[in-house]
């Protein structure tokens, strides 16, 4: 049982680094319409700054073009894909990479769709192009807006998926010409890296030394948290362990803490451009309101430790294990098919919705007040992943008492709660069979399913103070606005009279 | 407890009656951008065929226009009132009336809008304009669409202030006049009346009497309902008692009852085109979810006794004691302003879910089939007007079992709930002290609070049946759907692994 | 024929006094459907920044609501207007009146909806009412906002059909008892007056010397300008001689001029709160071409002399007198009905695309620059007024030469057209037989004709020079776009293969 | 000089055959957002019947997927891609094709997206998918809707780029199998091929014996044709050599003159399930009022040689050939990217404008009548492909003149033209420099061009007759509506009076 008492002054300012940047599926996506259903969706209820995902300059956005000697850039999509970011109120986070396969040195490829994860064949082809996409980007949309949108060179080069032989020395090679090149064509422009996996952090430090050593262009580190162990296999799935919540945080907090002491390194920003419980787009737990109840106090609290932390995905439109083949498949997206909200999408729309006062925080909750004195409670069942047991084992309640002090006469609460069997489509889905393919009007049921259950009453203060008591059900999250309230006047309104009974 | 088992083939057809017509506020006020909104929310989520209310040629259409020694019949706002209409799927319940000012034989006056209530002067003039009318429509619109709009003449002649001295023969005068009038423009279209509001059932025989006797075209014959008793103001609202749901289905009945025996006239079709608990503008009653169980088994049930009943009205743009003075403020709409969904929008919506083919039926439910073979059960609070005692002395819970066959294995249920304090934005209202002009949150918070809560859940078989145990609290109407459920193959998914856990 | 040489650096800086504001219909028809779609689409195509209409006091906006001893200020209708000017991004420029009848101390009344235009029977309950309704806005919006919202009080009290007797010591007793309830409520608040309709400017000079001598506040000062001589009736119409455009001008130079030398107000801004040709609203003059080339040059001009001249009206949605008994009857507005754009709205969306930077100004021509050095060119054919004789005597073209200086090899040109037979839907109205209530299908022939004709080509440059003839047909207002063109580089591409044709 | 009496009364009646069918690039892209907005406005604006594409079983729709030891068969991409077509009005005519991968007997792949083009490597896992697919869609739009969907096997088998070898006996063999398939799965479901390319005329017959003698299934026989000769490529290009318009005709006139004698065949539809000017998706010829004005006649009368005939394709989106490098750059659409018209568009769009009735039709006119007596003329300047001589060098100019009898005073004209400068985006475009990825603001100046000039007129009719005289422009097509005209009446109107002078 939590008691929370909520002060009468703010302890401190939420930070919005929480809605700094999402992840996204591969950028050829961002031209389907599903997609954009999704991020319209997305914007409208949360309000991401950034976007960021992989295969800007792969082959199926079309922008290097050879054909017999001449050589174009081509950036119908890459147009395409940026008006409709911006038409919807979010920048893309660019992350330059895969290869394109005109000028890759191999022929390894990652994912299903082949991203080229080999060095240029000749680094002056790979500084063209990427100056050229930049001019491009700078002539349409001007020079001040682009030069807000970071820049990150490849991704998690130290894998071998990802970078060929995860070869340290080479991605230094790239990064040092990428950085050259993108402040040749304007030296606003914003570039960074390492964008490592977690589990190798020696690299913020060998990357920082790389770039001080060479003098080399940085304006922010960056690198990636999951909480996930290793995989185990079934057909077109996969299921994982979980470390606890802290986990990610300590992630979270790492290339700040590895650069602390790197000379004028030391203050950049730092960039988680990816994180999530699991790295598996087929792994079932980013469905479930485990995994926002999970995650609620890694998104409310992971502002103290980075500069932002990039949800991996904001939808389910999404291939790199090859199509998914059932409704719901374990993607990473925030947003299944069709817009239907998961669980985490509440968590996140719960947190668009919370002020900008901090007023209290804890293991389980975060309260916040708003200009006009309202106050939110974000609040959630304490999770610890794998240590919980078996999933459900968690327990069936979670208690919370608040204690607030209220200047008016009475204090309206509205409640929105999402747990197993609130706001949660997913249990839906098992109870309708899991159909892999659902008709329309399953469709409808499954996005009635995911509303959050909203509740509301009203209280009485008593001595200028009102006290309620919260019950959390198994694995949830919950969002509690409170609104102090002063009735207004309606002469002769009297409700016990509402069947014609005069008093 | 009521124990509903459900056979295995239907009872009956469930008629459309329910949706046939539905009412509105005077025809100027089509032209609001907020009614326009909320009739296209009711149309998508409801559907009803047609829509009748009064003033079609009150001097704010425009439509009879004089100039010096010039008479125009002006179509500007008539004509976006009817394609408003057609664009959702409505059709116009012609109501010819009230008297263009400029005609009129008298300056007696219904409403704060000033409907003119007098005979014409010259009945040749008003025989032109109504033939004018139907002309240009028929000119807009085809023959063949206006040939199934119903028109009818007047509304509740026998009531003074709707019909200068409550005259039965001048009323049966205009009558005939425009009936012939309308017959000469084209045979097929329909006319009707006397529109009679409740209490005085001898004007259907003494309308049945005269036209039979005069060889007068006549179509259909059309009255009202009300449950109300004698008002009782306060200042902005009106308190009534009320009679119970029967009364209601038995003044259904009284036009056909009257009609039976009237030779040519006795198959005849029978419309309510007007009916609702009170008959007042400003009465709280309407935006209860008292209201909605009251009404249930009228508008579940309505269609045995006439062949449309008209709730009167779809929404709270409606001006005839005034503008209202608050938000909610007992408008007879079923969308308060800004499309806040009442109660009983949703008993209506709840209608609109419904199968064809009638299962089970009792006092406080209707339960239907679908051509897929989900069942919907609509289930309510049977309640009994004023004898009920004073509002909110209702018992706070009524049990139903429902005992179902089900050929699968499993049947999921998706349940929605409105009542006291579910899907009731007016509840929310009262909590957050009654604002007359919310601001915008507060607008957002009631949208939430009307959405009927959700509840679902999957049972298994036991022997090809399921037994399920409903609850309903005070006031409650619910939908619940039973869906037979086939779970699909998912090789290798196991619930009890999501944590990581190797089974 | 003219000769334009444009300079190499601007001469000047265009001001947006020209879409500083708007006029529209009474406040309540703001509620109309056809009415929010016309400003969407102004605002859209145009974007003014204020707009201004009478009868925000008046019953039918419902704000004073009396019931037995209650009084109750009531914002329903209020909210949904300003709501909806916002949504659109146009903020309302406040007109404080007519008196509601409840307070009012006579029953004159102006217009066919009867606006009062009688004193306040008690000045405390005027004072009371007006300030409620501001804190009300200023709770809703924010005072921030709300003190960015100019309040102008009453219209026109120099005239008898809008004040009392025309009564100067009354009007000014109102505005000094006004504009200290608003400071009272803010200081921050702008107040202004005294709205007067051409022909009476020693208003102004007695307007500064009471608030001199009462220390009243004031903020602007505004009143009106018409170039119409008196009206010559036809049934359902209005004709009039008109002056020629420099008396509009003269007009809105006039409030600046008298109050030059009136201490503190000698800085204030002056605002034409409305202007147009004809100040009658069933002038046929207002539907044709030749009212937008006639105000041309008062529209491209007019911000030299005052702070903004606001069209009298955005859209024909407007009733004064009366409902208007044909698509096409002179109404005010940039809009006829359902949207169809009138000659004058494409000279004001033509002033929307028109640059920063002025190039060149002239009788028949302003030229300007945007940032991306892309040239506009309004021109039009210089008119009279009733000078020019009987409508369409005017000179069948109008010629002018362009020389301009092309830092590039070509010039490619986009011109928009609008006179007697291009961009006007009602020369075409006319063709098709002047249909009163017009069928959907003309009005999409309609709406086509409405649309100003695209012509487009491309200049060689001539040692740095393009030189261009230009010929204005009759009435007409033109819109030229010269956009500097570098062609890309397509290899291989020859128009002339394009039959296969090896050449 | 073509002149054309117009009869009283009509000679025929103009079938839809011309819009029974459109075709589009491979489904996978039929889940963008581009290709989305792009069909909406083609459907709104022309409304075909049908659609279809290739690639619908390839591996980028995700069908046919393999996970370890496990097959599903998967339809999230499909269900979006049909749900996305009857949203706008559209069917699906399915071409099944081309090979999955992981069922393939080789791995011969066509176009830059690698669709497979091997038989199957098991038959009867081709069997299951194809039944398994086809269950699907009637599970979830229900039989009566399926079975209206044409399905064809293949495309294009002749071709050894198509089909592995153009194994004519292995393709048979193929479609006996398939064909039966499908008529297990339900016997109303439709069935036919070849689907062969112009050139092979000889499989007609081939298939028609085959199917005979095998008693195969087959509901209609279908073919492509087009008019271009051998390729001449350019970097990202291509030109060709045109045949006249006829050839295509009596391509379309083939698969019907083949059957005539094939007994139960002989009265099959036939459907032209491609056809356009080039074959090759970057000829820019596409993009040219050429394109449109040559294949007016085509559009025009092809419903006299076969049941349907199929525009390849209904827009740019389309990757055959890599993608794109250029805005225009010969792609088969009728709509460029951003739903930018060509000419060929509006073509398309004239068509959908006229009547039922056929007046007159000619080498360069079609003549119809509506209901509601209007006339329609849809004209063209005649062309003959290469023999026209070099790109541009056809008559600047063709006349036609129209008798046409009026019962009316007036004859109202509203005509549309699309030629070299008149709703032409593509010579704007190469005005502005054909710029490969066009800015925002170029984008609305193309956008702003490709609508067509709007010009309108009246005519007095004398003695009941109207002549008009027409000049077309080079590569012109128009629309011409012409509106017998009732003037009404306006008392005391005079457009004499507009500036005041009294007559």
């Amino acid at each position: 049982m939590t008691q929370i008492i909520i002060p009468t002054e703010p302890t401190g300012v939420l930070n919005q680094a929480w809605r700094q940047c999402v992840g996204t599926g591969r950028m050829n996506l961002a031209l389907r319409a599903d997609y954009q259903a999704s991020l319209a969706k997305v914007q409208s209820d949360i309000g991401f700054r950034y976007i960021r995902g992989h295969g800007l300059l792969s082959d199926d956005m079309g922008i290097f073009r050879q054909a017999e000697s001449v050589t174009r850039y081509s950036y119908t999509y890459l147009d395409q894909m940026v008006d409709s970011f911006l038409a919807v109120g979010v920048k893309p986070f660019l992350e330059l990479g895969f290869m394109p396969s005109g000028m890759a040195s191999g022929s390894d490829t990652v994912f299903w769709w082949k991203g080229n994860i080999t060095p240029p064949a000749d680094y002056d082809q790979w500084v063209r192009l990427v100056q050229a996409v930049l001019r491009h980007l700078i002539s349409r949309y001007g020079l001040a807006e682009v030069a807000t949108w970071p820049i990150e060179v490849w991704n998690e080069p130290n894998l071998t998926v990802f970078w060929k032989d995860a070869d340290q020395a080479e991605y230094f090679r790239l990064y040092d010409a990428t950085a050259r090149a993108i402040k040749q064509v304007d030296a606003t422009l914003q570039v960074g890296g390492p964008a490592i996996s977690p589990g190798s952090d020696q690299w913020y430090s060998d990357f920082a030394d790389y770039v001080l050593a060479h003098d080399t262009p940085v304006d922010f580190i960056s690198g990636h948290a999951y909480a996930s162990g290793p995989t185990q296999h079934i057909p077109f799935g996969t299921y994982q362990t979980l470390e606890p919540p802290q986990w990610l945080l300590d992630q979270f907090a790492s290339p700040r803490d590895r650069i602390r002491d790197k000379g004028r390194l030391s203050q950049l920003p730092t960039h988680i451009t990816e994180f999530n419980t699991s790295y598996c787009p087929d792994n079932p737990i980013h469905d479930t309101a485990y995994n926002a109840a999970f995650l609620a106090p890694v998104v409310a609290f992971g502002g103290q430790y980075a500069d932002s932390y990039s949800y991996w995905t904001f939808c389910d439109v999404f291939e790199e294990a090859n199509i998914p083949t059932s409704f719901f498949h374990g993607g990473f997206g925030l947003l299944g098919y069709r817009q239907i909200r998961k669980p985490t999408y509440h968590l996140y729309a719960f947190m668009a919705k919370m002020g900008s006062q901090i007023m209290s925080s804890g293991p389980d909750h975060l309260v916040t007040r708003h200009e006009d004195g309202r106050l939110t409670i974000l609040a959630w069942q304490p999770l610890g992943g794998t240590s919980d047991g078996v999933y459900g084992s968690a327990p069936f309640d979670h208690h919370i008492t608040v204690d607030v002090n209220c200047a008016t006469d009475r204090l309206a609460m509205v409640r929105r709660r999402v747990n197993e069997h609130m706001g949660n489509a997913w249990t839906a889905w098992r109870e309708l069979g899991r159909p892999q393919a659902p008709d329309l009007h399953t469709l409808d049921l499954l996005d009635e399913a995911s509303e959050p259950v909203v509740e509301h009453a009203s209280y009485l203060a008593e001595n200028g103070r009102v006290n309620l008591e919260l019950t959390l059900d198994q694995h949830e999250v919950t969002l509690i606005e409170l609104i102090p309230v002063v009735a207004e006047v309606h002469e002769g309104l009297d409700d016990g009279r509402l069947l014609g009974q005069e008093n």
